[in-house]
């Protein structure tokens, strides 16, 4: 792609760094911004900066925070014993939609892959296993994706904790609400028969 | 959609703003952004800044441009009295991938539009029209898309010049080549008909 500017080029170049976005979105994006107001893109660029230079992570459990103790660890109606591990803010976001899920997090900020490069030490483990030794924790919910590199991750705390005396449980997987059964991949089909629940709990959720 | 923190909901928001980013696209890129090194988001900022704050527009085709006078029309190689109407930068990039034309540009910075209060005269109409006035153009070529207001477009600008003695065509319209003529629409293959060429002149581009 050639510009007529070398300042369009820089800047369509910066924005499509971007995941997810080439460079035909990248020129449109930039283009919408120069047909707008000054204020649009000088508040664009002032959130970007603000939120990278004023962010913080929660002590407790890394979830992002404008405080140093993130508002659902700092809530006395949350369960503190109970540690729903998660790859980052957005399951975070996703659990508390179904209002159903009232113990705390960890956020790990990432998943064990070893083809990208990131290793146990990449992630927000130690400060788990940490919180583990403490005796701080009754149960870990693990609620990683279910990949090889989810799994990986959920295998490595697994052990690292397991001499203490914590519960360590995953989230089910199964067909989901609404779903057709024979469209079902076979893999989940076969862990939601091997996994089945008594029919009188069912009914409660 | 509930964010922990303020100043990633206001990041969020600014994000969405832009065309086709939904929130969880903007969500998506700003933690993208949080998980890398203060310098991206830096960059990202001030080359949206420095490209709103200094960027020029070509005095001559109101092309994006670092200079007074775009390169295009800068250049001596180039034939100014024939003009290529345009809508936006995006259309001149696209003409000169193809290596067909030798002369210059016009760009409107958009098309008349009622429904969106685009009048002519917040379109650059009145400059295009000046320079057929002082007699610099010979032939006027237009290539905006053929939608109403393309087609509207056109025909305002076609009844400000039509007095002066100036050349009008519009870019040809018929079925892309290595297309089947069966999945062509029926305007396009019609257009096709009605308007085509001698046997020999197709055999030269």
């Amino acid at each position: 792609m050639e510009f007529s500017s070398k300042l369009l080029q820089e800047a369509v170049e910066q924005v499509s760094f971007l995941p997810g976005i080439g460079k035909r979105t990248a020129l449109r994006l930039v283009l919408h911004l120069l047909n707008q107001d000054q204020e649009v893109t000088t508040d664009l660029a002032k959130s970007l900066l603000d939120l990278k230079l004023k962010i913080k992570r929660c002590k407790n459990c890394h979830n992002i925070s404008d405080s140093e103790i993130c508002d659902i660890c700092a809530n006395p109606k949350r369960d503190q014993s109970i540690v729903c591990v998660v790859e980052d803010i957005r399951d975070i976001m996703a659990i508390e939609n179904t209002e159903q899920y009232r113990g705390v997090y960890h956020v790990l900020n990432g998943k064990i892959n070893p083809i990208e490069g990131i290793g146990p030490n990449d992630l927000t483990i130690e400060s788990l296993t940490q919180k583990a030794k403490e005796g701080q924790i009754n149960e870990i919910i693990f609620a990683l994706s279910s990949t090889m590199e989810g799994d990986t991750t959920n295998f490595y705390i697994y052990k690292q904790i397991e001499n203490f005396d914590i519960k360590m449980s995953t989230i089910a997987r199964g067909i989901s609400v609404g779903d057709e059964l024979e469209f079902a991949d076979e893999v989940t089909l076969g862990r939601s028969i091997v996994h089945r629940i008594p029919f009188e709990k069912s009914l409660k959720a």
